[in-house]
């Protein structure tokens, strides 16, 4: 049994929870996927598992659902497949224990709190978690010659770009402390990868929508968060009735139909992406890639998609713009196509959230309580 | 006795030393000075103190001399008005323990690692002192209602700009890991203070030159950080004897005469540059200002001027460019003079480096070995 106990006096406990593996097993990829409770983290473990790598998760739950562990260890039960270790990044001395107990070939390291508004609200709160956990990453790596790392980074470092699509080279002009702590950690790491034979791989997502197609996982975002929350969870919200309708905020931005376009990548492709980074990632290299569909998408077009996913009538009223917003952002994904040969599969929308409609379903308050779909 | 005994003991210490001063007293302004046993900090303490400020230094000694707090302590022995804390600003445990047990209103934030050729060596230390270490600073003071932050930032945060002179409006493009470094700190500052009533005040220092006039403080770098270290330290090893000259690298710049232009500040008018911030910063308000003279002098003149002040004929050796140096750099402190009323009073290069030199022939192995004038 490798999955810790939930306990309250493990939740208050400072330091960690750990159950080790045995050391480096030879001709197995043993990858630590930090955020791996969390939404995007989640599926990367599940994709990993599937393909035979050994997996420790490291997560402090502040965001992640320690759930969406239970369920992949119900899938990989076996011994030395999966780990979970409760931790925050933030503490050095921990990190630096976890590295020094474990052989780990790479990080992917999701981890990270992830809302733009709430970036604006406590920024202190995201360059903490964003940019200086991932320093204290980079320096346990260091320190423990851990030299593979496939980094999540986002298009909100771009900011505001003036032309479309968004290619690797536009220029970083982030806007929010979401996407300047995220481009700080990102410059962090570039200049660490200068003068060592790291292999860096440095994804920047699109807006993630979707679930595992099986619907084990998927995105469940604290109740208390809700306000900052994304689209997607703000339709479903309104398709159960959990809220009366759905605000569309600016209807007059300069777009084909007056709504914002953004350009939407669903979470079985991205982890893909994570796969084929890992895979091509070689000493001395850093890779930087826009992982999106190419393609934007509307407000209204996401709505309609989201109406014939549910399949529920979701009233819609119109507000004027939300401060901070802008009109368009979709990738241009030629580089990783070419490089990594990775392009994004999932690109009908309804079929992306009707993934997401299945994990809703079945999982009525995220991992909280399970239940069937006939019970819903 | 104000001062601590150093011993062994203290050094290897993981946790801090601290002696106490009662709690805030009406009408006496505490100012912590973080990295206050440094060249900037420890010329800061002593102005602070001799216009009656209480001062606590925290200083984690790496880069600082605990030889310029014992002399501080000397001319400030009063108990209540000068304290020194051996404190890690890395470490967020000992940072708040060192607020709740003092009651600053507010905060000089010196302390930082400053070679930009170490930094391109080794980037995760500069992060980490920089970035990372100034937001343990700003949680702490949010944590502690400490409301007054004046921050040491750099012309290095500009990076190469297209035009001459510097404004504070010029765009910021650092280009080293030193610069960026500074570059997120204040970002961080700049977004923590958009929702708090903050007073922050963030100077830009040009290249910092010369003593205090009374020999008692000066820059005491580490031997084995010379190869990083700057013209003037550079300057008076040859004077000295202690290197057989002096390396000119780059004399086909475009410049008057060839070598790079910089913009040099004598450190009595800068420390005066952080008092007159002190004493205008307000609630919700933030100050950036360059504290430079405004005037760029040339390498082939700050040697004439060396040359001069030390009375000695240095030896000079032309070589090539050195990578990294761009031409000219050199500041508008008009800002400063406007809305702070200060300006450079000591901008003649021979007299401040006459300064430096009565400290170096004072001091001749820094804070390690006092000698008197005749000794040498």
């Amino acid at each position: 049994m490798l999955l810790v106990k939930l306990c309250s006096s493990f939740l208050v406990d400072s330091s960690f929870y750990s159950l080790q593996f045995s050391r480096h097993e030879p001709g197995v990829t043993h990858v630590l996927v930090t955020g791996g409770a969390g939404y995007i983290g989640s599926h990367a473990a599940l994709r990993l598992l599937k393909e035979s790598y050994r997996v420790t998760i490291v997560d402090n739950l502040s965001r992640g659902n320690l759930g969406a562990v239970k369920i992949l260890q119900e899938l990989f039960p076996e011994p030395g497949r999966l780990q979970f270790i409760y931790a925050d990044l933030g503490d050095a001395k921990a990190v630096n224990k976890i590295f020094t107990e474990n052989a780990f070939d790479a990080v992917m390291h999701f981890a990270a709190v992830a809302y733009v508004g709430e970036s604006t609200q406590f920024p202190l709160k995201y360059y903490h978690n964003i940019t200086s956990n991932t320093l204290v990453v980079l320096e346990t790596m260091a320190a423990h010659g851990v030299k593979t790392l496939i980094y999540s980074s986002t298009c909100a470092t771009y900011g505001e770009p003036d032309t479309m699509p968004i290619t690797e080279e536009t220029p970083q002009v982030p806007i929010n402390p979401y996407g300047k702590a995220k481009k700080m950690a990102e410059d962090i790491i570039l200049d660490f990868s200068k003068n060592s034979d790291m292999a860096v791989m440095i994804l920047r997502y699109f807006n993630v929508i979707g679930s595992d197609p099986e619907g084990r996982l998927g995105e469940a975002p604290r109740p208390e968060l809700r306000e900052h929350g994304r689209i997607s969870g703000a339709c479903f919200d309104a398709a159960r009735g959990i809220m009366p309708g759905l605000q569309i905020k600016g209807t007059d931005y300069k777009t084909a139909d007056g709504t914002c376009v953004r350009d939407y990548i669903d979470v079985t492709d991205l982890v893909d992406a994570h796969v084929k980074a890992l895979q091509k990632a070689k000493p001395r290299k850093v890779g930087i890639y826009n992982v999106g569909t190419g393609k934007g998408s509307s407000v209204k077009e996401f709505v309609e998609a989201c109406k014939k996913a549910t399949g529920v009538e979701i009233k819609i009223e119109y507000l004027p713009r939300r401060a901070g917003d802008y009109a368009e952002v979709y990738s241009d994904p030629s580089k990783i196509k070419k490089e990594l040969n990775w392009t994004a599969k999932h690109t009908n929308l309804k079929e992306s959230l009707e993934t997401a409609w299945r994990w809703q379903k079945l999982h009525r308050n995220g991992y909280g309580l399970t239940s069937s779909v006939s019970a819903y």
